[in-house]
């Protein structure tokens, strides 16, 4: 049927296949630009929803900013303007004039929400502020792929305003956490998190927080991130309030994203030769029923039990497979291709034994028999067991492939023969980071927040802080 | 409190100020865009909730596709770029280099859409096809007013394909009716549904469907739309499929939209002098509670039958002003002017007597005592009264200002002298449309599709289709 490069043969092209044969993207004919179908739009739906939930349940209100910046506020904040201006497109031209000032399509909108900040916040009853924004951005890339890299994407933005610098902190770790719940509870993605190296924070941060996955291939994918912007943005936009003591101050801020690349993490975190593998908690359909009709006799009583199925399983995502033009047999690959956690068979001869058939997705050639009666809370138990068994596949998959190293040259070696992530004892130092990037292209991935203890680096000889490398995404 | 203009004095000074003192939006620095602040993205929210549910149980997916569209691209449809000429805005440089063919930046999808569909359709059997976008659009607009005409909206724009003519005029009548039971059902507003003329039409359908709402000033509002395009972009687009005997055919196609325009809807037929009215399907908040604490020894007290009211009524969205730097008379008014159906206050000597006062935000000056016993029945009765009675005016208020002309002269009379919606026998003709356009300012807003019969026109004598006439936002 389906035109699929094995992962086995070629990960990348596999990965391009994927996309195309599922039908999650297309290339869209600007170049560098995609178009988002159904099958992965439902996919940034469930993300959306489920983390939509989480943010508001944690105080956060959604608004909407313009998509046009003035590029005199590009401008405004010294790192930030460096750091995007490869990047931006720009408006020169609207309603048939020439503009004054030309509009720069948002990379990201620090800039001109912290413009609004500095009109809506006048006193410290205004904070702290909670604003989040669902939005598409735009960052020109030479060298795009579907998902991870392109000049559009959709993202969720968000922008907080605190008294103190303590209170901005827990809010950056406390949208780490959410991402990392997101990712490894619904996503059955494992991650690390952890503190960003001065050279891979954000341009404008005083810290960057990320959470790090390992691809099936045994790179790095930066999922989400998470920034303490300390008081970078308010002073520059001169956002301040009157304290308790009527001084006026500038409050500490914070933002922090995910983006429409989580998908291609899902892709790449959990996929094999015969396609996807969605994890239950995300998957838009987490059940399909193929009917087996060998005779137009059957069809009636067959129907009438996938009906009945239906019914029972009505609180699931499902899809029934009737199509009369294609073979089972063809259904069946390609609801593997799409990754749908189990697949129900039920026939004629099924029906007299009252039992139908499952496959699970997360593990190879199952197949098992199933009584029609018990079918409800079997399939209540194996999403819950599909789920944590990719998880666990994920989590051992990072586990086996992080090796350690006690000298810069053990660092090198590995980087450049050995795939996965290595970690040693750093000290922060952006030139001898630049060497190891320059040698063998690889960065640092994060100091992992869970590990906190100090030993001599390889680098320096100074204090080194436990430090994750690898080649990424 | 707040500075809001009385609607009796200033409709359209009013309408800016109620935006401002509720905390809907804002204006941003970029001239003729608008931030969405938190309260009037809220609804916009509860707008998409309803309708994308609609659009789903109806068969439609949602799918994302670029910002940027290639010039050429908007080019292939002589109506369309000659509707949106004047509109566009447009992106030169990227990345630091000037762009070898200019991007536009969407003033609706149709163009890049069926792009798409020229490479996903081919067989009847990917008919119909049935796709729904959430997304941004530019427009550019000399001049704005928020929520109604900005530079950039929020919408949503469906755009499908199908096999015959009935069935593309079968869904978009479909669209439309979902249009009119939003708007009827959830927003409260009365609407008429019918058909555009030819100068209202949209640049590039055959036929142009909308639901027309009266504003408080007597003012018409297109609130939505819905259009048949024939095969004018299946065409311009080689889109084409192999029917059941083999032979090439252009599909027939549908797009409609409804946009954050909604919003200034909701506001300009529901309001007063005190604020905004909210129909309770659509409010941020359907409840608020007040609580008196005339001295702090009341506090507890107050504030655990407080937590016990929002427990039973936890299947709404309520809220609690517990602020202590402002009286209850400040709150009072605070929430008539964000237009919340129904408010509770609760002191220590209701709950004495085991009750609350109840206000209605619908009826001036309601106050009802309501013992605690009786609450939840009560509101969940009040709830739909109120969003009931906020519709019947709405109707009324619709058939009180309509007036019906046997004349031109009538006609441009009533057009120039008296408010509302003047309804006549009309023969669609451009000339004799322009004719009053110029001399009243007002157009045809639709030909009712309940009302079939045809009489001698007004213009030219000949057979005329009952038209509205009226001034529109």
């Amino acid at each position: 049927m389906k035109n699929l490069t094995p992962m086995s043969e070629d990960f990348n092209q596999w990965y391009t296949d994927i996309i195309q044969e599922a039908e999650l993207a297309d290339y869209s004919p600007v170049k560098g630009t995609m178009v988002i179908r159904p099958y992965g739009y439902a996919i940034w739906e469930n993300i959306q929803e489920y983390l939509d939930n989480r943010f508001k349940e944690t105080g956060h209100k959604n608004a909407y900013f313009p998509l046009f910046i003035p590029k005199s506020f590009i401008e405004k904040e010294a790192e930030h303007v460096e750091g995007f201006s490869p990047e931006l497109a720009t408006v020169t031209h609207a309603g048939g004039k020439e503009l004054e000032e030309p509009l720069i399509v948002r990379p990201t909108s620090e800039t001109i929400i912290n413009h609004m900040f500095s009109k809506w916040i006048s006193s410290h009853r205004d904070l702290p502020l909670l604003i989040n924004q669902w939005a598409n951005v735009v960052r020109w890339e030479m060298r795009t792929r579907l998902f991870l890299r392109t000049s559009e994407f959709l993202w969720q933005e968000g922008h907080t305003a605190h008294a103190t610098k303590e209170e901005a902190n827990e809010e950056a770790i406390q949208m780490l956490n959410i991402y990392e719940e997101f990712v490894q509870n619904i996503a059955a993605v494992s991650v690390t998190k952890g503190l960003k190296s001065e050279l891979e924070k954000f341009a404008g941060a005083e810290k960057t927080y990320s959470i790090e996955a390992m691809m099936l291939d045994k790179k790095a994918l930066q999922a989400g991130t998470s920034h303490e912007l300390g008081q970078n943005f308010s002073k520059a936009f001169e956002i301040e309030y009157s304290d308790e003591n009527n001084k006026l101050q500038n409050p500490f801020q914070t933002s922090w994203g995910v983006s429409t690349r989580l998908i291609g993490m899902i892709i790449m975190a959990h996929g094999d030769d015969k396609g996807l593998k969605l994890p239950p908690n995300l998957a838009p359909i987490q059940v399909v029923i193929v009917p087996i009709i060998p005779s137009k006799n059957d069809k009636n009583k067959v129907m009438e039990n996938v009906e009945n199925i239906k019914t029972m399983l009505s609180n699931y995502r499902l899809s029934i497979d009737d199509r009369e033009e294609v073979t089972p047999g063809y259904k069946f690959n390609e609801w593997e291709l799409k990754g749908v956690p189990i697949r129900i068979e039920i026939g004629p001869r099924d029906i007299e034994n009252n039992k139908v058939i499952l496959s699970r997705r997360d593990i190879d050639n199952s197949k098992e028999e199933v009584s029609i009666d018990k079918l409800k809370s079997k399939i209540d138990q194996l999403l819950i067991d599909i789920q944590k068994n990719m998880f666990d596949i994920s989590k051992n998959h990072m586990e086996e492939n992080t090796m350690h190293v006690d000298s810069k040259e053990d660092l090198i070696e590995a980087l450049n023969n050995k795939e996965g992530f290595v970690t040693c004892y750093w000290s922060e130092n952006k030139d001898d980071e630049l060497e190891i990037k320059e040698l063998t292209s690889a960065t640092i991935r994060c100091y992992p927040i869970n590990n906190e203890d100090t030993k001599q680096s390889i680098n320096d000889k100074k204090d080194g802080k436990f430090a994750i490398f690898s080649k990424a995404y």
